[in-house]
C-alpha cells in the first residue's frame, strides 16, 4: 500500500512509519516538526537522543534498504499543500497522528489551549475536506484517546465498549434501543479535541462515505520497537518532562536519578496502557481492516492493560528501590476511579499484547538508566495546572529528594 | 446589565441588540461584518435594504435616545482584541451569535467548509479561553441549532428533550440510568460546528465554572421586531437566496414574484420554527436565567412550532395563489421525518409564542411584496449541493415559472 503518515516524526508516528515500511508498504511522512519545536519552547529534550529527520531516514535506508519519503508541511495551516500531496501521491491510506497530544501542555496557558484546538481540529478537518475535494477513497486511521470516554458511565464492572454504546431510551411506547456514539466526558482541552474529531468523522463518514477508523488509545509506554532498536539514530522518543512525559516514563526517569517517584493525588486513578510495539501493530491491523464506504467510523480501544497509578509507582519502586512521594493533583478529576476496557476487536484480529511485566525491566535499564546523564533536573517535578490558582508541587519533595535533584526555582506554569 | 453581543450585525444579532438596548441594558456589538462580506461573495443582498452599521446605530439613537457601542473585530482571528474588549468593558453577559450560520453555504466548496469550521470553532473557543484568561464571570448565551439532534432518536411521538437525554445503560448488575448530553446527528458542516461547540461548552463549564446557556434554535422566520419596525434604517435582514434564505423566506419571495414555490424532495421533512420577535425575547429570558457556576451548560430548545415543508408551501400558496414545484433534494437526509420538540423551559419562563398564522400575511405583504422589486432573479433556484455530482435543479421549473423568473444559466455551485 501507499501510506501517508501525518505526524510521522512523533513518538507514535515514527515507529509506525518504520513498522509499515518494514512490512513493505510505500510510506511517506508529512510532518511540520512541531514536536521538536515544542521541545524548544519548553526547553526540554527527549531522554533518548533524537536525530534530525534526514539522518533518521538515511539510517533507515542503510539498515533496511528501504526508503521513506518526507514532506515538511503543516496540515492545519497549509491546506493547499495537503491537497497537492494527496493528488501527487494518491495514497491508499492515511494515518493521522498530526495533533498536539499532551493534556498538560493543552492546559498551560491561553496560547497553548488555542493552539491545541486550532491545530487539532483544523488539521483533522482539512484532511477530511481535502480527501473529499481530491475524490480520494483512502482509508483514514486516526489516533484518538481513551480520555474521550470519562470514567463513570458503566458502573464498577462493565467494560467501556469500543466507541459505541447501546442504550435504552424511555418513550411513552416503551424503551427504544439505540446504539449511540459513546458519550464523552473530557478532562482537558487536548482530550476535548479528540471528542470534536469524532463528530467530524461521523459527519464525513455519513455525508461523503469516507472510510475512517478512530483508535482510542491508552497511555503508551516503552520506547523501542524491533525497527527503532536496530540503530541508535533510529531511536524513538522518551519524554519525561511534566507536560509530555507520561506517568510510567516519569517514574522510570525519577528512579534512574534517585528521585522519589512523584504520585499526584492519591494515586487511585486507574489508567489504560499499551506498549509502543503493540501500538504500531494495532495501526497495521487497523489499516488492514478498514470500514466499507458508507459505514460509520470504526472505533477500536487500543489498550492492553489497566493499572492504578499507585500500583505502577510500587512496581517501579520494587524494580529500582526508589521511594514514592505524594504531590497535589493538578488535574480536575475524580480522586479514584476503576477502569475496565473492552479491547476485543484488536485481540480478535490477532494482537498479542506485550505485558508490562515482560518489558519494564528492559525499559528501566536500557533507556532510563542508560540515558540518565541526559536528564534535565529542572523537569523532574510537573508543574502545569488545570486552572490558575491551583496548588502546584510543594518544596518538600525537593528537600526529600536525593541530592542529584537540583532545586527547582518555582512554578514554571504560564499565566 | 452590560452585554456584549458578538455577531450583533446579523439577522438574529441585530434585533437582539436593539431589544436588549430597549430594555435598558448597555449593549456593545462586536462584529467583523462577515455577513455583509458573504453577501458580496455570493453576489446577493438582503431583500430588505440593510444600512451600514454606523447609520443603523445613529438611527437607533434618534428613535430611542439610546446608544449601542460597536467594535469591528473578528473573534476567530483577533484573540488579543477580544481579550482587550472583555477587559475594558467587563460585561455581565456575552451573547454569542458570531458564527457562519448557513448549512448550504457550509457545503458549497472546500473553502466554505473550512471557513465554517475554522471560524465557528475558533471563535467559540477563543471566547471561552478569553473569559478564563481575563477571569470574567460573565454569563454566556450561545445560539445553537435544533440541527444538532438528528431526527430518529425517540420514535414517532416522544419529544426531543432540551439538551440532555435520560438513557438506561445495560450492565451485568442491571440497567444504570444516566442523563447524557443528547447524542448528535448532524446534516451539514455548519450543524456539525454547533455540535462541536457543545463539547467545548461542557468542558469549560466543568473545568472553569463558566456559566453557559446553549439555545438550540429552530428556523427563524419573520423580519421585523417592535424595534426594527420603528425606522426603515433599522430594518432587519430578509435573506432569500439558496444559501442564506430559509424555506419560508424563499416561498414568500417566490410567491411575491409569481414564481412557483420550490420544494426540494418530497416536502415531507418536518422542521421547527420560531418568529424573530420570539428569538429576541428568548435571548432576554436566557440572560435573566443563567446557570450557576459549576453547573453543566443550560440548554433550551428555542422553537415554537413545527411544520412539514410541504404544508408550509401550501400555506403560502393559499395566501398568495402561488403554484408549487418539486425539485431534487440537495441534502443527504431522510425523505420524511416527524418532529416533536419539547420547549417547556422557555414557556415556563413566560415566553408567549407568536403563531405563524398571526404574522404570515404581514410578512408576505409588508416585506416580500413591498420589496419584491429588489429580487435578483438569478437567486430564485437554490443550487448548493451536499456532495459533488448530486443532481441540482432541472430546467423544468424555469420553463414553468412565470415570465418574471429570468433563465438561470446553470449550476453556480463551487467546485
Amino acid at each position: 500500500m501507499k501510506i501517508l503518515v501525518l505526524g510521522g516524526d512523533g513518538f507514535c508516528g515514527w515507529p509506525t512509519s518504520l513498522h509499515l515500511s518494514d512490512l513493505g508498504h510505500q510510506v511517506t511522512i508529512v510532518d511540520n516538526l512541531s514536536r521538536r519545536a515544542i521541545d524548544l519552547e519548553l526547553e526540554v529534550e527527549s531522554l533518548t537522543p533524537i536525530r534530525p529527520m534526514g539522518e533518521r531516514l538515511r539510517a533507515w535506508k542503510e539498515v533496511s534498504g528501504k526508503e521513506i519519503g518526507f514532506v515538511k508541511a503543516d496540515i492545519a495551516t497549509e491546506y493547499d499543500r495537503l491537497v497537492g500531496i494527496l493528488q501527487d501521491l494518491q495514497p491508499d491510506a492515511v494515518v493521522h497522528f498530526a495533533e498536539q497530544r499532551s493534556a498538560p501542555y493543552s492546559m498551560r496557558n491561553p496560547g497553548a489551549k488555542r493552539y491545541t484546538v486550532d491545530n487539532n481540529v483544523r488539521g483533522t478537518h482539512n484532511l477530511l475536506t481535502a480527501l473529499v475535494a481530491v475524490g480520494l477513497d483512502a482509508a483514514v486511521v486516526h489516533l484518538g484517546t481513551m480520555g474521550v470516554y470519562g470514567y463513570d458511565w458503566h458502573g464498577q464492572s462493565s467494560p467501556i465498549p469500543e466507541g459505541y454504546l447501546t442504550v435504552k431510551i424511555p418513550t411513552p411506547e416503551g424503551d427504544i434501543e439505540r446504539e449511540i456514539l459513546h458519550p464523552t466526558k473530557t478532562g482537558s482541552v487536548y482530550h476535548t479535541t479528540k471528542a470534536l474529531d469524532q463528530l467530524l468523522f461521523a459527519f464525513y463518514a455519513a455525508n461523503d462515505q469516507l472510510r475512517i477508523t478512530d483508535l482510542h488509545q491508552g497511555i503508551v509506554w516503552g520506547t523501542q520497537t524491533p525497527q527503532t532498536v536496530q540503530d541508535e539514530r533510529l531511536i524513538n522518543r522518551f519524554d519525561y518532562d511534566g507536560d509530555y512525559g507520561t506517568v510510567l516514563n516519569r517514574f522510570l526517569m525519577q528512579a534512574a536519578i534517585g528521585h522519589p517517584l512523584t504520585v499526584h493525588g492519591t494515586g487511585g486513578q486507574t489508567r489504560a496502557f499499551i506498549h509502543i510495539t503493540d501500538t504500531v501493530r494495532c495501526i497495521e491491523l487497523a489499516l488492514d481492516n478498514p470500514p466499507d464506504p458508507g459505514e460509520r467510523p470504526s472505533v477500536f480501544n487500543q489498550v492492553t492493560e489497566c493499572h492504578r497509578v499507585e500500583d505502577l509507582a510500587e512496581l517501579v519502586a520494587g524494580l529500582t528501590g526508589a521511594k514514592i512521594a505524594h504531590l497535589p493533583n493538578p488535574r480536575r478529576e475524580a480522586v479514584e476511579n476503576s477502569l475496565v476496557v473492552s479491547s476485543d476487536r484488536f485481540l480478535a484480529l490477532g494482537l498479542e499484547p506485550t505485558p508490562m511485566s515482560d518489558r519494564l525491566l528492559e525499559e528501566s535499564t536500557e533507556i532510563a538508566q542508560h540515558y540518565r546523564h541526559r536528564v534535565d533536573h529542572s523537569k523532574v517535578i510537573a508543574r502545569s495546572v488545570w486552572r490558575s490558582g491551583m496548588e502546584t508541587a510543594p518544596d518538600f519533595s525537593l528537600d526529600e529528594a536525593n541530592s542529584s535533584a537540583a532545586p527547582n526555582t518555582g512554578n514554571q506554569q504560564g499565566s
